[in-house]
């Protein structure tokens, strides 16, 4: 790749999430889906908070996560979302930023509070996502720094962006800017939901905007309306220049338009948590990425990446990944 | 024991817990005692906090800890102690009140935010504490609840709490309810540092005051300025009821007039952060001594809900207590 000043620039909700292990039937008293992101009012938020078990606060953001976890491995990371000017909002930056990410978007001194996430482990170590979006719904095209764009080998975009009404323009900006600047683009899908409520955009944003996606088995299906994992990925390899599907325990499938790689999931002694497990593939695939590694070794430090986060609670690595390469 | 409506009420600074990891180098650089406890204005937590690795937030504060343990073992608790009306503050009591503790203290509405602890854990998984006390230097007479120190079979005190300066009053207050009550008073020294600052007084305590009280080795070597762990158990044993003393690895010995056992630690596979140690043990011991076990079996409890607490990051349990017994 051309040698630019910035890796991976992450554009996503900025997030504080709070864990909590939980039972099935407090998902069915609550009436959740298991393993999705469902997002919520300050209401729910209350109702919810209240009657679930004691927590554990640690930064969140799905894309925010990944960018913590490229400058983990030793890459160099930017990030753009938005907090408010509140507690939680310095523990966000301060977590990203002590991580050596570059993270200059203006909090906002009003409105709503910085997003939490209330996230519900299962003894399957499933986790069940509920999003009070807050802050993040201030995002706006002014927040996107052309320069910093530019100044990035890939912007990397999540999905989740299209749920705060204004930040899938900020998130069109971004792609217009990286493009003209000769960058690459990469989009998560984010949740098989999430897909659901857009998915005629993203099929738009993958056939043009988006040069990797990274995908699971759900995203996948939802997105093309396909019963199996091979029509899925046959339809994506038409329409994106790479593609890095993940499918758990199953490991993951990396596909351009000339090769198809096949990469077992790393070994992990005990699953804890797979809160943040997409995220930390996109980190390990993307690191190895900017530093022009093949796609299939890219696969195997997402693999990685992905094995340490699910052995802990949390969405943040709790080891240097450099240490793991 | 007498059948009481709750088994232990546990007074102490009521605090939120940021955890990170940190070299040896970085406790050097700034001046930090391995392993101790700190106090820090908010300047200091400004300085600190700018320069350590990303955090992840856990409810904190020694007596809460212990009582958070008690509850997760089954048994019945309470806590007294000061938080703000703000957003750590919220979650200190979320946290504490999803197990099923009694909290009903007033929260400040000005003054000081909710206090945070600052905690660098080394790779040795030992933990050094730079505390920030905030709103807990509020705590004042006025909130000792005397039916609830009544209804309580054991009040439990944290020497931590002779740094707030009113606090002292409180802790009196509820030391002198409790013994007109007919109940137990038991104390934790806290920090080798903390018994320094206030050695004379917590002499008297522990002869005049604690029924039962909890220090570890260094604490007890402080205490009684004496060099050798035999001098201090021999010294602390002939002042009040029931000393539980606990050595790290070494286990621990629990003494009262007649009796003495020693009880080995319980094995755990990988250290990973030893906060909480202590509270943990209390937490076991006194679930123990409140249920009418003997002594060799409250010193096991302790030993069992201490191995859990070390196995994993933070000073709150990861599981149910009840599930290791």
């Amino acid at each position: 790749m051309v040698q630019t000043e910035i890796d991976v620039l992450g554009i996503g909700n900025a997030i504080v999430d709070v864990l909590s292990h939980a039972e099935d039937s407090f998902l069915d008293s609550h009436g959740l889906t298991k393993g999705a992101m469902a997002l919520i009012d300050p209401d729910q938020v209350k109702t919810l908070y209240d009657t679930m078990g004691p927590g554990v606060e640690i930064s969140g953001g799905s894309a925010a996560n990944t960018i913590a976890g490229l400058a983990s491995f030793g890459g160099r990371g930017a990030f753009i979302g938005k907090v408010r000017d509140d507690r939680l909002g310095e523990v966000f930056a301060h977590d990203i930023r002590s991580l050596g990410v570059r993270f200059d978007t203006r909090p906002t001194s009003d409105g709503a509070s910085t997003a939490r996430c209330l996230i519900l482990v299962t003894p399957d170590a499933q986790r069940t996502l509920n999003t009070f979006l807050g802050a993040c719904v201030e995002l706006r095209s002014e927040d996107i720094d052309a320069d910093l764009v530019e100044a990035s080998a890939v912007t990397y975009l999540e999905g989740y962006l299209w749920d705060p009404p204004q930040a899938k323009n900020a998130f069109r900006k971004a792609v217009e800017i990286a493009h003209n600047a000769g960058r690459k683009v990469a989009l998560t899908l984010s949740d098989s939901f999430c897909v659901g409520r857009y998915r005629d955009e993203f099929c738009a944003l993958v056939a043009g905007g988006a040069d990797i996606v990274f995908a699971n088995e759900t995203e996948l299906l939802s997105l093309y309306r396909v019963d199996t994992f091979d029509e899925g990925l046959q339809a994506i390899r038409e329409n994106c220049e790479v593609a890095a599907l993940t499918r758990s325990e199953k490991g993951s499938v990396i596909v351009d338009h000339e090769e198809v790689h096949v990469i077992d999931a790393a070994p992990v002694e005990h699953v804890v948590d797979t809160t943040g497990a997409g995220d930390l593939f996109a980190a390990g695939f993307l690191y190895g990425y900017t530093r022009g590694d093949g796609l299939a070794e890219c696969g195997r430090l997402g693999s990685l990446a992905a094995a340490e986060i699910i052995s802990h609670f949390g969405a943040r690595p709790d080891v240097a990944l450099s240490t793991l390469v």
